[in-house]
Parts: C-alpha cells; sequence; structure tokens
C-alpha cells in the first residue's frame, strides 16, 4: 500500500511538473515571439525585397533563393530545396474592361484576369448576360448565352459569421463559371469577385477548364463595379469590351524550400509545418500566404532559438504553387512516402495573420480528442477554437500517403480575411505587427506539445 | 404523477420554446446588422462629416446636435439631452519639439501636448534627464532633476497579452509625470507615448496636476522619437526645445445624448448602455470611442427596426467628457438617482470597434453566473468571453448611485487598439465593417438577453 501510495504521488507530481514546464516553456515561446521576435521583418522583406511571386515567375524563384538563405541563416539542422514542376501562367500587360450602353454610359471598370485564363486575342466586344449564380447559369438555355459575355454576380453572404463558408458557397462561379458558360457558348465569362467589402479591388484566383470544351476568357470585376454594372443592366441593354493578353506558357521548374531540426528521439518520424510561398501576383501575398510561411518559420527560429531539443524531427516546407495547381503539396506527399518516412501529424497556416483563435483538426475523433485537451494550455492566450476543421492545401495530399495522419489548421480571425484575399490590397502594411507574432507564437507552441504530448 | 409530469413537460417545453425564440431572435439581429446595418455609414459621418470631438470644442457641440438628429431619425420613442458642465481644455495652434546635442545633431520631434497641459510660454529650452518608470523618477533626487525636462521612457510591455494590462502599467507615467517631475522642480515632462507600435504617431491622453505643486508642460513623444532621444541621450548631453501653446478655459456647457425605447412591462426599471461621444482631438476618434457610441446606437435601432417590445427600458446614452473628467458619467448617475429610476445594469463600450469576443461583468459572482448562462447562446458567433472583468469609465458611477448594479463591459479583441488609442491614426479607415457591425449585433443580442433573462 505505502509502494502503491509513493507511485501516485510521484506521477501526480509527474504530471504537475510536465505541465508546469509545458506552461513556462510556452510561455518562454511567446515571449520570444513578441519581444525579440523577427516576424514582422521577415514579412516585409518578403512582401517588399521579394514582392508577389506567381508560380514559374522570376519572383518566385528569389523568393525560393530569399527563403532558403533566410533558413540558413536561423541555423536550422538542414534546409534543401525539393525540385517539382508547376504550371506558368502570366497576366501579361494589357488588361482592361469598359461598359457601354446605347443610352450613352461609357464607364471603365477594374478587373483582373483569372488565374490560369487564356487571353482576348485584342478587344473582344459581346452583349453582357446577367446570372447570379452558377445554378441559375447552368439551367439557362442556350439561345440566352450564344455570342454573349456571361456575368455571374453572386455575391459573398455577409450573414454568414465564418467568412470561409461565405467563400466556399461562391466559389463555383470562379472555378467553374468558365466551363458552365463554355458549354452554353458564350464569347467570354466575368464574374464577381469573391471579395467581402464593396470597393475597387478586383480579387483574381484560380479557374479551369474542361476538355471538349471551349475555353473563353474569364475574369473578375470588383465587387462596386459588379454592382454598377448589374444596376446598368437593368435599364438597357449593355456591351463590355475586354482586352486580357494572359497567356499559360509550358511549365516551369521550381521548388518547395525545406527547413529542420532533428529529432532526438524518432528522426524518422517527421511533424511537417507549413504555407504556401507561392502567391497571387496582384498584391504583395501577406495574408496569403507570407503571414503562414513567416509563422512557420518563425516557429522554427524560436525553437531554435530556445535551444529545444525535438523529439521527432521538426520540418518547415515553403510549400510552392499551392494557388493554381497544387504541385508543392502533391509531390511532396509522394516524395515523403517514397522515402519511407513515417508522419504521424502536420499543420498548416493559411488563412491570414490575424489575431489567432485556436486550431482545427481534419482527423479521427482521438485527434480531436487530443486537440481538445491542448485547448488549456492556450487559455491565457486567447485561443479558444479545438474543434473538428480542414488542414490545409497543401497538407492534404498526405492522407493519401499516410492514412489516419491528423491535419491541424491554425485558425486566425476570419473577418478580415476576404478584404485582402487575392487582390491588390493583400500588402505588408495589412498586416498587424503583433497579430502576426501571435500567430507564430500559438503554432510554435502547438508544435512543441504536438511533439512533447502526440501519440 | 401524471399532472407532475405534464407539468415537466411544459416546462421543458416553455424552455426549449424559450431558447428557440432566443436563438430566432439573435439570428435576426445579426442578420440585420451584418445585411442591412447602418453602423459602417453612422461612424463615417461621425468621424468625417463632425470629425474629433474634444469636450468643450465646437466640434464636441456639432456631434450633440448630430446625434440627437440620427436617433429622432431612427423613431427611439424618446431622444433627449442631458445638460452638463465640461472642462474645456485647447491644444492652440503652437505645438513643436526638437533636440540637440553639442555634437550637432538637430532633430524634430513628433510630440503632442497632454490634455489638461498648460503651455511653455514661448520656446522652453532644457537638459533632458531619462527614466524608465515613474517609480524610478520618484527615487530621484531634487539635484538630478531640478531645472531640466524630465522624459519618462517606460516601453509598454509586448508580452502582455491583454494590451489593456499593458496599458495600465505605463498609465502611471502619463497620469502622474507632470506631479512627480514638478515636485522635483522640472521645467517640463515628456513621455513616450502608450503606443504599442514602434512608429510616429505621438498618443496624447488626459495628465493630471496637484494643488501646491508648480505646474510643468507636459506631451508625449512618438515611441520611434522616444527610442531615438534615449539612443542620443546614450551618447551626448541633449537639450529639448518645446513650444506648446495650449491651455485650459473655464468649464464649457455640453450634453449627454440619450435615447430610449419604452419599456413594455417595469418603465422605470432602465437598462443603460452607451460609450462616449467626445474624443481627443488627434485622429477622428473612430475607434475611441466612435465605434462604442455606434455600436450602442445601432444595437438599439435594431430593437427598433425588429419591433422588438422590450420589457424594461433600453436607454442608449452617448455621455459626453470621459477622455478628460467624466463629468457625463458621473452627472448622468447622480441625476438618475435623483429622478428615483431603479438601475439594475449597464453596459459600456469603449475598447474599440474589433472583432468581438465576449463580456466582462463587473458585479458579483450571481452576476458572473448569469453572464456565463448567456455564452452558449453566442458561441457561434465566435464569442468566447464571459468572465469578471470592467465594465467602463461612463459607467462606474452607476455603482455608487445603485450599490449591487451589474456593470457589463464589451469586450472586443484588443491586439490593435493601441496602435490607434488617443493618436492621430484613429480615424474612420481603422475600423473595419465587418467588425464593427459584429460589435453592434452582439451588444444587441446582449441587451435582449439582460432585458428578457436578467433578475
Amino acid at each position: 500500500m505505502k509502494r502503491f501510495l509513493l507511485i501516485v504521488i510521484l506521477f501526480c507530481f509527474s504530471f504537475q511538473f510536465q505541465s508546469q514546464t509545458d506552461s513556462i516553456f510556452i510561455r518562454k515561446i511567446y515571449d520570444e515571439a513578441l519581444l525579440r521576435g523577427k516576424a514582422y521583418e521577415d514579412l516585409r522583406q518578403l512582401c517588399k525585397d521579394v514582392g508577389p511571386r506567381l508560380s514559374g515567375s522570376s519572383e518566385a524563384q528569389m523568393a525560393v533563393e530569399w527563403s532558403e538563405r533566410k533558413m540558413k541563416s536561423y541555423n536550422f539542422d538542414k534546409v534543401y530545396l525539393q525540385e517539382i514542376k508547376v504550371p506558368h501562367w502570366e497576366r501579361g500587360t494589357k488588361e482592361s474592361a469598359w461598359l457601354r450602353t446605347k443610352k450613352g454610359d461609357l464607364i471603365k471598370l477594374h478587373i483582373l484576369a483569372l488565374g490560369g485564363s487564356i487571353g482576348t486575342d485584342g478587344l473582344l466586344t459581346d452583349e453582357v448576360v446577367e446570372f447570379t449564380s452558377l445554378e441559375q447559369l447552368k439551367e439557362a438555355k442556350k439561345s440566352q448565352v450564344e455570342g454573349k459575355i456571361v456575368f455571374l454576380n453572386q455575391p459573398m453572404d455577409a450573414a454568414q459569421i465564418q467568412t470561409f463558408k461565405a467563400y466556399g458557397l461562391c466559389y463555383g462561379i470562379r472555378g467553374n463559371g468558365a466551363v458552365e458558360a463554355g458549354k452554353l457558348g458564350a464569347k467570354a465569362v466575368v464574374i464577381r469577385s469573391l471579395g467581402m467589402p464593396i470597393d475597387d479591388h478586383p480579387h483574381t484566383g484560380t479557374m479551369h477548364y474542361e476538355e471538349n470544351i471551349t475555353r473563353i476568357p474569364a475574369g473578375a470585376l470588383s465587387t462596386k463595379d459588379a454592382d454598377l454594372l448589374s444596376e446598368t443592366l437593368k435599364k438597357d441593354k449593355v456591351e463590355l469590351v475586354l482586352e486580357m493578353d494572359c497567356r499559360v506558357f509550358p511549365d516551369a521548374v521550381s521548388y518547395n524550400v525545406i527547413g529542420e531540426m532533428t529529432g532526438s528521439k524518432y528522426p524518422n518520424e517527421i511533424i511537417t509545418f507549413g504555407g504556401h510561398l507561392d502567391s497571387w501576383d496582384a498584391g504583395e501575398g501577406a495574408h496569403d500566404d507570407g503571414a503562414g510561411v513567416i509563422h512557420c518559420l518563425e516557429a522554427l527560429r524560436i525553437m531554435k532559438e530556445l535551444k529545444y531539443k525535438p523529439e521527432h524531427t521538426l520540418r518547415v516546407v515553403f510549400f510552392m504553387n499551392e494557388e493554381n495547381g497544387n504541385m508543392g503539396g502533391k509531390t511532396y506527399a509522394t516524395w515523403v512516402k517514397e522515402k519511407g518516412e513515417k508522419h504521424i501529424a502536420a499543420l498548416e497556416s493559411d488563412r491570414g495573420g490575424f489575431a489567432p483563435r485556436g486550431f482545427g483538426v481534419d482527423g479521427s475523433d482521438a485527434h480531436l480528442k487530443f486537440l481538445q485537451s491542448l485547448a488549456s494550455n492556450f487559455t491565457q492566450y486567447d485561443l479558444h477554437v479545438f474543434e473538428k476543421g480542414y488542414g490545409g492545401v497543401d497538407i492534404g495530399p498526405l492522407k493519401e500517403s499516410f492514412p489516419g495522419i491528423a491535419l491541424f489548421g491554425f485558425v486566425p480571425d476570419s473577418q478580415r480575411y476576404f478584404d485582402f484575399h487575392h487582390a491588390a490590397s493583400d500588402v505588408f502594411e495589412s498586416v498587424n505587427k503583433r497579430e502576426l507574432e501571435l500567430g507564430a507564437a500559438g503554432i510554435a507552441g502547438f508544435i512543441y506539445l504536438l511533439d512533447t504530448k502526440f501519440k
């Protein structure tokens, strides 16, 4: 009985000691991030010294080299590149749209070609026909659409509290608008930008074509211009004049950029965390996803700075090409499986550099239970979301390579995200220093707990 | 037994019915705020058409008239003014500071006089002596300070997760710096701004003098200039040249602006909710406290729009003079007591227009329990703070008039607040539309639950 009591006491003591150790170490992480953090300056460099970095562009290559040098400067145990093939699309230099009516309106509109779109081959002028959803377009007759420019005007639903849900509900008009309009013989498609505010910034993003359906040019109007066009259409027939000389080039060579701290106990068991290095060419990719890669870079830098000895190998991956192909994520998942590595969990940050709210998990009930068991570590840091959710596009393919893997997604506040997403307004100045730093600290703390607690 | 069962079933049914009613009504509130909200446009008018509105200024009077007209336009049951007396201080037109050293530095600094400060009466030039806290100054000898300009250089502690706590820790250098420096014979005091970022914006705010201690001019340097001054002092003796022609005028007449929906069951039982209409003269008082008054205005507008029949009288108060005297809050608390009204609870919004996190309560354990019982109503709206906290400066005096009253404070995310607080950067553009609207909806939902559930 005495011996049993002793064991119980030792167990309780060690448990308390462990959780005190955790709380002290997590506090150190936050202090490093908030008092001596490098995240904000690193993001400034990535946004201002490198700039936007669309897959296949020279800036994307510069971003790869900048990232490799930056990781080396932080003395990670290993820093290396993983070669991949990426799509290469360029916006070109001509991009304009204006509307005209018989009654005399002649108004220039703010437009961005959608990523992957073909160009207009000079001026393209046709009558506009409006639909308020992809479903409405699908139900249309060929005679309504043929030879016209389809205008898909579905606003993001402001009543959705989770803005990503509002985005998801509109995603179809961007992703599939050209295919559905093409089926009905349209000459081009313009969509209302997937942006929450009513302003002058068009939001670009990827779209796709399908075999055997005529490819037509596709662009996004600013929300303000979408309202204007819709109002004008109520009064008169409207012609749209479009010019875009964007085009697709042969696939290009590019790289994922990888930095590691080698595991002391389980070097072949990997915890991957990262975001994507590529961005759209409008803006500077500050929230999407400069913030995400910098979050993860800073998290590993903090671990190194605090002389943490990880049990597992902690690997930061700056994935290339999330925006238009996800070749970084797909190639990585295949490659690490072929190498015979063991991957038990991964985390992605790709929802912007806003104030942290918590983490979501795409995994089993046991994974959810594990996630919820971490919540109390973060109460004093204002994190409160520990629930089922989505991991991220880049880490998604790991699921096929490692069935049963737990994929975690960092969840910052989402309210301002779709002010900036894929628009010229997504610049360094739109990221708040403290919010960015708190994100990096939260992720570092989370990776520490994954390393020490996850089974 | 059958009868007992029936009662239990009816009770459960009515409970479920009630909570369904709550959830439907709160959803309606959010829809109105997010889809047909007036908050953002109303804040634009207050910031741009009226502008900054320091107590005693003509803009403060314009703000009173704008508020009264706005409330009347929303057809509240009663709209009226409450006359009060307020301090009247003016910044004047001359405000500059520059440093010089013998080695040749001559650099202009960004300065704002602190509210209530006397002027310099022309140029004031003296040697600078630096202290890093009020405590360090208090321990200094007269010989160290006499005839000099005291520089209080205490940075806000970035490691504090709750920025209001970091603010509280520095408050003394602004509030009491002139008194402590004056005791030791200083000629003037300049403080490091109570702002979180390192930038060029000085942050003003109120300060005080004491009887029998020589009054000296007091100003705030931008955080960047405070760093510069401190660095320069490490290398050389530094003289500061100050000019400020701010001054105090006789007290002025002003007003609290009040709008009501009359209670259908308990018209003499009042639920007060509000913020303060006055602001500092730098910036436009957008977060402090334009957002707060607009939150509450919008909350009552939504109730009216949804044809809600309140049980208690719901009263929005736009308090005047929170920033430098709190005469609005003090006079209101006395007046309503004299009128014989019954006040059981009040709420204040004075922490900016950021994404809502929840509510705090300054009250009894029973009040805390009540607050926590409301949490589940707000889970889907991302509110998670339901804890002990601070009500607000304006509603604080109600405690003396009505001991036992519950004072609630609206708690938005605090991370960006001290980027803008009392600085020229606190303009309309710094407020996000959705974040503002979500605040108004959260407050409207909370007031509804207070009206129907609070005992």
